[in-house]
């Protein structure tokens, strides 16, 4: 961070800043080139240093913490919000009638009917906002992402079994009402989620190679595996990257995609700061070109 | 390993002692109570101690490795065949005739059928022997390894299959012909199998508790979870267990089924010496009571 | 654990069964073959069964956690105390009083001068028994361990120091004062401790060799590596060994000792229980004799 | 990797490209803004994809794989070696009479002396330029690094080593000559190592603090611990960042000094690159600004 604000640079808040999501927003957006963190909060461990929390990040954040009101945060731009459930309606209203646009990791804003959303998390607090809010996947959104004011980004279980179906959705091979069978298994690793679909598609074997290929073949995060090595976990870890791998099984007639990305990455912050390459008008790699930790 | 052979334990062989499998039968076995560690061969140690390949086994199993000769091994009454495929069936077939009962971890006597074999794998050694060969899965063959000479172990992906999916086709749910898709997935992760299985049950829902239950509720290596905790792999690491979970999905009309295995235990070696405990008519937790390393 | 009684099976208690060092405990008892585990206390998880609270427990330790009270505890003849430092010392006395022997893994009884006790811990609850409480090592005090009544368990890092420095020691090659340097290093590893000594020996190079020798070749848990291949976490992590490499550095005149331990093994659960069998006068690697868990 | 060189890019080779040191290079230059690979070697996978090999560098390392010739490496005006010992010396001399840079990873160019560098390699290829070496340090040797035709980067071992020590040795607190004990210690981690040095300073306690501050105080990639928190290998993974603490120990009148590095980081292609970055007279951390992987 720098004492003296750049005249090219977007000045961005991270409210949670020392959550799980929260710091690795810090990791990617600290050499950003782009943005500019202008305003962190925490409410554990506010009025100490971010680098004092998390020594790995001396010399890169070592801004004081404060505490998540939407006076300092309107120092940013652009705000993340990277908070429990429940805390960033109100707090997204008010900082849009600032003129501020908001991205927010929380599913205050993911589900577009009010009483869906009441049936699972209570009451909302900002429910004239749900219309408005744009899913934030940029390989599926893009185009309503340049303009939107507010972003729900999706959690990291959607995000990888989204990016997987997609293109057999758009191919209508997804029969209505789509089924979902979920079946977490925890795995003693540190980053990563590795996730199998299985779709039966009546009709005999469809062009898989290029339904993938027309949804990403431009896409900069989205590797295509097909029949080749499979998607591994240490390919993504770090990155902002999804891992696609397919292939049809003849004898049961099922379409298997098997997509891998990292939790926090793809699954969180590294998708969340796309957006707000979409958003700001950058290339979407910008500040996301790391490749992954290997080994 | 003792100098002088005690007269209540049953002298064995382990020839392939230095691979993956291999040295899991020499961790299990040096501290069986009812077997004495006869002759240990390694092509590829020949002449050096096994604690010399495999310090942690210092003062645990010193003895040299020698050759894998069938006059050599039948210093044992029961052998452990952990050799490459194609190795196993004629030295099987020589250590029968002289009377030794053999436990071979290759695939050599896993398919009945030789013409089957021989498309997979090439000629067999010993065809005479395929018919007689039990598939060592304790579990579900219990009555005739009793009194089997030659005992086929199977692979660790069809035990974690077959142990998930025997009480569904017990009860006639696996409709004919059973087809299956396999993704394996890997994880860095030094031990450990989770395999999730889908089987389309159209009758509606079975009674799935009661399958499992009548399946497995006396056999000390099989844990039922059924909807309660879901099996981990750190809890079955290190151990011949299986962890079994399940539950069924309305929506899809399918049965989910979830085990937990570790690959070189149940998957592999445990289970041999599980056979082997059921060969000798000894309990079948002899030597393998060891609880799951945690953490 | 089993329903009725054995007649040659010795009654325990474990008082703060969930943490750390208390599942390592049942973890090991579990299936020691001299003892039965009668009474087992968890202050946080009273009521609730200890397969519950750990699954991987399932079928192995099912028994209902009750509460760290003296009359339930005196159901077994000796019992384990791994409980925080000042709560241990008036169980202690009450059920010494009552005849049992006290196995204490907690600071309580480890310093010999009650002045000193209380400048780091506060008062001391039983001064009175500080001078009658055996230090368990046993390799070091096997003889007074047979006959006590109390032992203080070492805690994980004077463990791997003194075994690593006891035979210099006893060579008069420790200068008095000896003045120790302890430097912690945080490492990602689940279990192990490594512990550097570098000794410096005035007078020339010390026979090492044969102080090792003589002081450890007996010892069923002491591995000797001297030039050997270094002790490594790994060959000691899920058992009760030490393993200890040296070697003289002529240029500085310096004795250099490396010895290797699993904190929760030799470094507590294990050498407590190890520690029990001196009591009880039963083989010391009883329950004990698990090798390493590799890979 | 573009296609059309960009005008303001340097053209760089990497010789030894998919070794462990290799695969790090290319991590690194993938995206620093001021290069541009134009060679890659592989004496092993000739004539594959960099990306088919290390499946992780799709689409961010994509070029063909070529052999370790001068007349291919020489399209790049800075050359690394990352090539076992004995095989970049007359590379190296082929590259210079070229007008190329080169900076070596192996141990060719380290020793000064070719009397000695025989007695442990073997003949050297080409001695008349071990005098023109400059060690491959920044923070000790950076005005020599500018002008450098040739560096020669040390190993990981003397990297972690030398940091730690050099404000010891500029304060003249080294005794001539100094002795080092070399202990190293194998860890079940995939990067990172731990150095810890004891330095016996006979005058009494120095002003370590102020040492260390002036010495580092203004570089980049040191981060300074002193009586904080301690360095810790997970603050270091995947960064060229050296984390050091130190402390006095008054009973022994010691320095102890601890270092932490990631091995493939500040250890070899980190400060390899860090070493392109004064060559080319860019900002130290250009390319290197990425934090540590946590978790």
């Amino acid at each position: 961070m720098e004492a003296v604000r750049s005249a090219t640079r977007t000045p961005v808040s991270v409210l949670g800043a020392t959550g799980y999501t929260g710091v690795e927003l810090l990791r990617i957006l600290a050499h950003h080139p782009a943005v500019e963190l202008v305003h962190l909060s925490s409410e554990q461990y506010r009025g100490r240093l971010a680098s004092e929390v998390y020594p790995f990040l001396s010399g890169i954040v070592d801004e004081t913490l404060g505490a998540p009101e939407p006076d300092a945060a309107a120092a940013g731009e652009l705000i993340f919000l990277a908070l429990p459930h429940g805390a960033a309606a109100s707090l997204a209203r008010d900082l849009l009638r600032r003129g501020r646009r908001v991205i927010d990791l929380s599913p205050d804003f993911r589900l577009r009917d009010a009483a869906v959303h009441t049936r699972w998390y209570g009451d909302h607090g900002a429910p004239e906002l749900l219309s408005e809010a744009v899913y934030g996947v940029p390989e599926l959104y893009r185009d309503r992402l340049r303009r939107a004011r507010l972003v729900a980004n999706p959690g990291c279980y959607p995000t990888a079994a989204l990016l997987g179906l997609a293109p057999l959705a758009r191919a209508g091979l997804l029969s209505a009402p789509v089924v979902i069978v979920f079946v977490p298994h925890l795995l003693p690793v540190s980053r990563g989620i590795l996730t199998t679909m299985y779709v039966r598609v009546p009709g005999g074997e469809p062009p898989l190679d290029s339904l993938f290929e027309q949804a990403y073949s431009r896409e900069p995060f989205i590797v295509l595996r097909g029949a080749g090595p499979p998607p591994e976990l240490r390919e993504v870890r770090g990155t902002n990257r999804c891992a696609i791998g397919w292939r049809w099984d003849e004898a049961t007639q099922h379409a298997i995609v098997v997509t891998a990305i990292d939790n926090l990455g793809k699954g969180a912050a590294g998708q969340a700061v796309q957006c707000l390459n979409v958003l700001l008008g950058l290339p979407e790699t910008t500040g996301l070109e790391a490749p992954a930790l290997v080994p």
